[in-house]
């Protein structure tokens, strides 16, 4: 089935204990895309500027990613540059260019208006909720955050969040979000905001899924789906997205979403999101295969598979 | 079968976002052995002073525990105070009194010598490695330290680590102690040290444990246990120690100590933890039942459990 991301394009600078690198193409629709281009038909929705030509589009076309919902604006492509201690738990922002991704109104295809999986990576609520209106035949409508939009866009968030299905937060953020420091909690606060299920991202620990009552089937247990760095973390952008990517990819190759499904995309958002930070940028994601994702699939499952 | 705790008894001042106690009993080795007694016949190596006495006795006969090996001193008990902020993460020691502790030289009672399991709390490398050598007919030892002694006495406690199976630490000090930040590696420096497996601890997100190749059978994949805050957490002091009790408390309880063991083990280790932390203090150690322990490592391993 087909899916849908809506969010950004950008060109990073990226320096970590592993080396550094300028102007590589990155963003978190194009994390997103990569890694679900694994599992579904993916479209894209985003803004770029003069600076991305045959060379870029060729790096989705190449996942089969349909990129007609890019839209080409004056201007340059948004860039952000960051550097990454020996800790790698967060990066240290060098600078943001917002360029044309400053005045991004998302436009859906006409084309697209079939996609059954929508996800709305972080942008503005208001766009998210925009978008989602627009979309009115989706099947599960996934949505990302941030901080910021906690903080300085309550109500508008407040608003999108009635209109999504599954949100993927961190830890820092389900808490602000909830005013609520004990995670469980925490999350119940938050799935009464809206969602049907939150999923919160660990970092090098995995994600835990909590639901609503009653939502995707019985039961009211969270789930957890753990990782570990396999190879080198070379660079740990994108890694939400990519989770994100595989999460939702792994949702839209199935029939139908219920909890057992929902548990194994949790396995492969930690899948290709560990695929992600083993390289610089995209570069790991670009080249994967289905076997390689398999394995690693079986090797996280192994790693907590109590006989 | 018997598991032998060496380590300190401690009474410490607690403030949390949950409320203040002073003076309530504590220390590793009584976190250790309360949460073991739920498993195994626990003995106790420590020193305490004359401000302890039938009331503190009695926490530690009440869950059956052997203490024979408590030696009175002239002074007063190790006292520690600590204040946890809202993450809950790091205590902010307020105040650190050795006293009788300052000059512990653990003395093995003669009838402790048939043990079969040994710990080794966090005290000098050189005591644990004096111990470990008294105590020549056990079947398997664990042992923790910290920062501390991995900055202060690496030469101590590379001497300690040849002499023990299991070291259990958290990621912080299995990174330090690696000199290495990618945690599969880091992992396997730490057991080039000596040990035959290794647990780190990881807080709220549970353990994992990584193999000696051949080591307790065959194969080579680590293995992670998760845990979840189920109630409130109130004092994270002794969550390491009691998820040590747990564990090795299990391993006790076991005729044979093979890899299924083991991963069983970090499971109740998780779960013994995350009660500890819910009162403060031993509280909630002193008076749990085999089935509360039971449901709750249902809980645990459905948290990761694949169909």
């Amino acid at each position: 089935m087909s899916i849908l991301v809506v969010g950004s394009v950008a060109y990073d600078d990226v320096s970590s204990p592993s080396g550094s690198v300028k102007g590589i193409l990155a963003g978190a629709a194009t994390y997103f895309s990569l890694a679900a281009s694994y599992f579904a038909q993916v479209r894209v929705v985003a803004v770029v500027g003069e600076d991305f030509g045959p060379e870029q589009e060729n790096v989705f076309r190449n996942r089969g990613i349909d990129i007609r919902g890019i839209e080409h604006a004056k201007g340059r492509t948004f860039r952000w540059g960051g550097t990454y201690g020996e800790n790698l738990n967060e990066a240290k922002t060098n600078f943001t260019e917002l360029n044309v991704f400053e005045g991004f109104q998302p436009r859906i295809p006409e084309e697209y208006q079939d996609t059954e999986f929508l996800f709305l990576a972080n942008i503005q609520p208001l766009l998210q909720a925009d978008v989602r209106r627009k979309m009115n035949g989706v099947r599960l409508t996934g949505c990302d955050t941030m901080n910021y939009w906690i903080q300085r866009a309550p109500r508008e968030l407040a608003e999108t969040l009635k209109l999504v299905d599954v949100l993927l937060i961190n830890d820092a953020e389900t808490k602000m979000l909830a005013k609520e420091t004990n995670l469980p909690r925490a999350a119940n606060k938050v799935l009464a905001m809206g969602p049907q299920a939150l999923v919160i991202k660990h970092g090098e620990y995995g994600a835990t899924i909590f639901f609503r009552e009653g939502a995707f089937g019985i039961g009211r247990h969270p789930f957890r789906a753990p990782t570990l760095p396999i190879e080198e973390v070379t660079d740990p952008t994108g890694a939400g997205d990519s989770f994100a990517g595989g999460f939702m990819g792994y949702l839209a190759s199935q029939g139908e979403v219920n909890r057992e499904v929902l548990k194994r995309a949790l396995f492969y958002g930690g899948v290709m999101g560990s695929f992600a930070v083993e390289r610089f940028g995209t570069e790991r994601l670009q080249s994967l295969t289905r076997e390689e994702i398999e394995a690693r699939f079986q090797i996280f499952r192994e790693l907590t598979h109590l006989e």
